[in-house]
């Protein structure tokens, strides 16, 4: 019956097999030789490492024996962990190479049992599902076993969480283009997902009295807002702040994924008043004054954990946390930095400058303005200027240029946050992760960040993603299926007025 | 109700689907693309459990947009727990029947990939992995992703722990046969197997200061040798004894699996001196009499966790547990019991009555003891007498009949735990246990047990499985691979003596 | 200046001490021998006893070397606590004879300093005070030391707690009427009272979470209501219930008073209601049903610490916390049983009986309805029916005697409540006890408790104390000052009709 | 303004109160009854005071009703603390004293019962008794009453500590000489020490794992080696380091007092390396290494608690907690600062030089090299230089110097830490505190402590106080009771060479 589907499936589509005969004449052919190519000499590598990885890398057992095999002994494992550590950044390349070539799935089985499953002989539902579940069985890679098994020993789990971020880092780097790595890494990534299950996270609120090495961690791994020193840090676990994290069973003390908020009034425009301001170190809180939740920072710690959904969940679990503690909140928003916008327009204005246009993204008043206010030497464009003005950040020390260029940086942030894509999404990550949580793009704010590093970024500007907690689950399916973002007034008025402008 | 259409359905299946030609005749007149025969009425079932299922069970997304996709919302995992645990039994059937026919893998694409990469232009490496990866991908049930994602709900982990036991209860009461019922329970086990992965899994002592909660639980779940009252549970956690659980961060307060542990000088040869025995119970333990610890009672408390090893790591961890706290602590051992033995006995009996042998079972000597001690009737044969005997529990009270017995009933019950096989497997499943730990089967003990309940399962015999723990790797290794019992001489002594008279 | 005043008040008041001549002469006559009382033997006693005491009590240090003297080898504590527990009842009682005696206050120094401080010379401020505080010094008895060093030592405290019962035991049982064992009992409270001062408290929700040891305990001391079993106990700390304790750091896993709280929408008037349904079990609570919280239980477990207030604290921490959890709940009363009511009215109606008065306890109708009710025989006079009736509870079988005597009964009981006094106080422990915590008498319930117990105790009347939370202030200092005690309209009205019926 | 006023009236009572005479006639114009000489104006006050202290100190109840007062309401307690935090440092004072002198003892009660227990008609024992009861009781200061008060509420105890700390620093800083300031400061440490009792304390170990608020604390409280930041803090509670506090249920997350320790292989003899070594940061203690604990810092944090004894308990708590943990360890020490050795000499010399003799300090040949070393200029005599030499540290500088200057002073330091005493016990604080708890000065150490501030507090000695445990208690008495210093040979031998130098 399959066979029978599968046939005709054969026929339609890929035309030229046309004969079981042919089918099972192609498979024989392919004996076991024909796979050499898997044994690609990968490096000389370490010495002793093949004998490592032999006596290491149990071999899958066999479809019937699976749920009687005994568990390699923890000796391996803890072989291996020792092994990797000893390596250096090469020869650990080398290493995993080898385990994803030479120990990944057995390609002559899974032929087989494909030929099998083709076969038009099986009729019986039965039959289908059990070549099935020994086809899904053969596709285990050899070296899953091996995985799974280290994260049963102690410290197996961050081991394989710091393996992976390996591995990331070599596909990034392009060390390796071998398709092998990122089977590995593909795999690793799954069993991670699993282990990794929200179930299984354990939501922690991390206060002044939670564990100094926590609080050095959370420190440490704060990305957005770095974290000056000791004072600053209690600041952010203080009265009028919440701090979160994920933590996991088998990785204690470490924080998986950290969120910020600031419980406020009104949703915040500036990120100064929420990181600078430390009058309220000792105050109680007043919770009249708290109908706010603005998620200023979130970071991941884990770089193994890439992929791995948390922030998403972070977030909702911590908006329910809220909720139960405020039961009136009913602002929650980011305040989100737009980590890119500068160096995009910078690009934008180079390639106006080489095209000769430029004169589209401000208009001709603006564009005046800019030259009175920069003096610009006669004969050096007001585009170079502007690029000049922006590089250097020299124009937030006039409040006469600030004032003029206000409505363009607005107006071309909304367009960079709303209107520049990459494969149908945001192409800013920051934007990317809330829209996917279903948030709106809810608020520009014009001088939001007037740190060094906030007006280099993003010329001060910040944005709000508004959580409306109704709406998220529409949005989130909206974005991510339709690739629709959601987003308030404010933000397409100014995206109007830059298509107006650009023509676009 | 629903078991009795599912009934029928099965004989109307197994009679009248006798003609493997007419279905196929059928099968091929239905359209592939639509693959019908997956939908074979199972039963009209619980109105809207179709309209439930189609709601919360999300489709696969395409292998491109896998990651793409967002969660369903967690109100889809709350549907379905709070629609599930409406049903009464047969309606659960109905509904896991469905779930696991018309939510599983998508064949027609699977069809379509297996022939991809046949495809013998196929022949660069990567293109092999990711038709594999796809092939891996597509053979996904469509039904795992609820079930992952209930996992991550409130309580959702217990509610598929509990559902898996409701599958396996399905499966070995033959309600039904349906293969797709046996994936479906494979497809969780695979699940809770990571989930339930040790190094999730956390070691806890179970003492007088442990939660109410769970010393309730530890009493009601004591399978081996009954919690009689709250006297005999504090006895349990006391001095001289040891109880550990393991615990999962997703389940709280639930013991998953528990171990009692006796400290004694010498290994134990009779559990009514542990678990009757109550003079130590205010007292200090010294720690020069603590040379042993005696497992005598270990028990899974979650049937939905069947096949997912546990009690093994327990062992391991325990063991490690009791180093550490005692570090000249030597002798590891079970005191186990042999259920089954009596009725395995008494069909024995049986059997060679009617096969009129009975007379290799004793020496000649023997029978005539027994003669002489029970004052058999004349014209009743002896084997009818010691069948008597042993169903009542009569030979206990006299003292000429249980000498006259210990040396029969003993090599019997050694050629029962060693030379009984299924699969070339120990038949007992508590030897099995043992065995596939690495353990060895040590010493057999007359008048071990004797309760009621001890001498009506075994004739009063118990069993120590020994634990040398330089042994265990390479016993087990010997045990599942090549089926080789690892015994002392006093079992081996006991075998042959049953061996010489049985003529094997 | 100050002997002038004392001189005054000699002169005045004293009288015969005219001359400061003659008061040293009185001192110098009064030599060590002279109070060789104090040395009274006391009995034979252990032989040791006076060694071990010799050794382990240390000498108060001088006045001036009081903060340079090196605390005495905590072995002399653990010594005292050994050889104390190791002695029975008798020797106990001898062994705290000897120790209140023979090392007490040092009587010839406080005389010389009292003295001293009458010495009209004495003009200066500092030196007044001086004096005083030589004096007090002085006044601490030598053994107080020695309880305060075993106060440190690990299980110190329990056994001081423990050894004032005994102490409490021997007052009360006249077993000595030394002034000096009340002397010792004064001190240990005093030091008792300091360690178990509120600040020093933790209060501890119990829950079937709770250690099994605690849980265990609170089952033990429940003497109210007793508990009958294991689930009668997870009822008592199940939903709609909350059961608080104090317990101290120094004496881990004990809890010093327990306080059962159920929370109702109406104010109970009823006990089975509370301590025999067991409908709620696993219902979860619906915080809208919960308007009142009714204390219903409350057992202090420590002998010892007798005096040492603890449950007027429990109760106000109590409220504190029912009031955070429930913001709008209104309603603390507790529902208190009526101890000792049944006797007292036993008592009266022998009293009547003798005296020939007795008509005036019930009307003349009442008693007519009596002797119809009961079908007093002839001459048999319906006071010594009605005596029996209580005395057998028999009257609760029948209807219409039930009905006859309601009236009777809570006019009399609300009367032994609150007319019946004991130096002014209430006579009813109970009752004095919330009174003094400002607690109003707020209903007499009839048919409250039922049980052959509450029936046999207060004829099953209970009585409900009620919070009215701004007035406890107001009405404890009434109470304990001016012995005023606070009730409702119904409790004054049973009093007058009371009252009007035996011409008070 | 206040501390003007009461200097004022310190000067009036200094200058102008000669004629005790003239005070007493004033005073005995007096009415007795009145004490009117209690209320001597102290100042006015803050407005207010006396209306605040009239209602919140209540009055102290008769001795028969003492155990019939209901406590005063919380609210009194809560009043005056806020009232108190409120005020500045001259109010505070002024508070204090009013508090004192106003509402201590009555006098006037106190002789009454002075008197009657002085009657010779008092023969019987249990009057006697009575009587001195009645005078223990009376002797209570009224104000007592409110600190057992204020200890119940949250954040008493903490406030009450607070509030000593300032009458210590009144006392201290001669801000008041009153009487009833030593007096009320007498009171609170009485209650401390029974609230402060080593039963009620808590040992807690100190570790990186430990909330972030308790590690600052600890950092801030470090007086005797700074630490300088959260590395070297790391450091103090990492590998081969142990870090103790003991804390108190009444003040959550307040370390009391806290011992450093560093786990060493021999007894240390220089302090960089235990505070300044970093290399075994991350390293695993290897415990074959570790056979000294050396406590190298003890703190008490509270000024408050000062006369409360917990260092000394500290000490023993932690050495049984390092047996338990580390069996064979069996050398206990200190590494000791000499704060004040510095200071004595520069006295010594300075002495010497005026008496004209400073030869006996050193030998003639020791005065030659020195003279030689400096180059002195001819006239300055070599005392100057040496004074010169040790006030600004130079002599560290020249090797040559240092190595004529190391047996001066060592023979000089041991001198000062063993011949100097104050009443009897030695002169320097630290090595007062360590001979009253057992240990033996052991030995002194050159080169020890090579920070700038070492070597100008000590010309860098430090001394280890080691701890014999079986003779602390033999020698903890032998120098508290005869003021006997047990020393080393090394110790004494310097002490030997000083005596012979200086002809002692």
């Amino acid at each position: 019956m399959i066979s029978h589907s599968v046939v005709r499936a054969l026929r339609s589509s890929v035309r030229c097999w046309r004969h079981r005969a042919v089918l099972r004449a192609a498979l024989e052919a392919s004996d076991v030789g024909s796979w050499r190519w898997y044994s690609t000499p990968v490096r000389g590598g370490f010495p002793g490492m093949e004998e490592v990885l032999a006596r290491v890398v149990a071999p899958l057992p066999s479809y019937e024996t699976r749920d009687k095999s005994p568990p390699p002994p923890e000796s391996n494992s803890l072989e291996f962990m020792h092994f990797y550590r000893s390596l250096d950044r090469e020869d650990k390349l080398s290493l995993l190479s080898k385990l994803s070539q030479d120990f990944g799935v057995d390609h002559k089985t899974v032929s087989e049992l494909a030929v099998k499953l083709l076969d038009t002989q099986l009729r019986d539902q039965a039959t289908v599902l059990q070549v099935e579940d020994r086809l899904r069985y053969n596709l285990t890679p050899r070296y899953k076993q091996l995985l799974s098994h280290i994260s049963r020993v102690e410290g197996g789990v961050k081991f394989l969480v710091d393996l992976r971020a390996d591995l990331l880092e070599i596909i990034s780097s392009k060390a390796s283009e071998s398709a092998h790595i990122r089977d590995l890494n593909g795999t690793l990534k799954g069993l991670l997902s699993e282990w990794f299950s929200v179930g299984l996270l354990r939501l922690e609120r991390i206060t002044w009295q939670s564990p100094c090495e926590i609080l050095q961690k959370i420190s440490q791994y704060e990305a957005v807002h770095p974290v000056r020193n000791w004072t600053d840090l209690k600041r952010r676990v203080g009265p009028y702040r919440r701090c979160y994290a994920f933590t996991h069973a088998a990785m204690p003390g470490e924080p998986l994924v950290v969120l910020h908020v600031a419980l406020t009034e009104d949703i915040s425009n500036n990120i100064q008043s929420i990181v600078r301001e430390f009058a309220t170190l000792d105050s109680e809180e007043d919770v009249n004054k708290i109908n706010s939740a603005i998620f200023y920072s979130i970071s991941s710690t884990q770089a193994g954990l890439q992929g791995v959904e948390l922030g998403n969940y972070l977030i909702k679990r911590v908006v329910r946390e809220l909720q139960s503690e405020f039961p009136h909140m009913a602002q929650f928003s980011s305040l989100s930095p737009i980590p890119g916008f500068s160096s995009w327009l910078q690009g934008l204005l180079s390639q106006y400058r080489k095209e000769g246009r430029g004169s589209d993204l401000l208009s001709e008043q603006e564009w005046k303005e800019v030259e009175q206010a920069t003096d610009s030497t006669p004969g050096s464009p007001a585009v170079d200027s502007l690029r000049k003005l922006i590089a250097t950040s020299e124009w937030t020390r006039s409040e006469r240029l600030s004032a003029v260029l206000e409505p363009v940086l607005m107006r071309l942030c909304a367009w960079y946050l709303y209107g520049e894509k990459r494969r149908g999404f945001a192409l800013n990550p920051v934007a990317n992760f809330h829209l996917q949580n279903g948030a709106t793009m809810w608020r520009l704010n014009w001088h939001a960040d007037t740190s060094p590093r906030g007006v280099a970024n993003s010329c001060g500007i910040m944005v709000n993603y508004r959580y409306f907690l109704n709406e998220t689950s529409k949005n989130s399916a909206l974005y991510l299926q339709n690739k629709v973002i959601t987003a308030s007034e404010q933000v397409l008025g100014l995206v109007s007025q830059y298509q107006k402008n650009s023509k676009l």
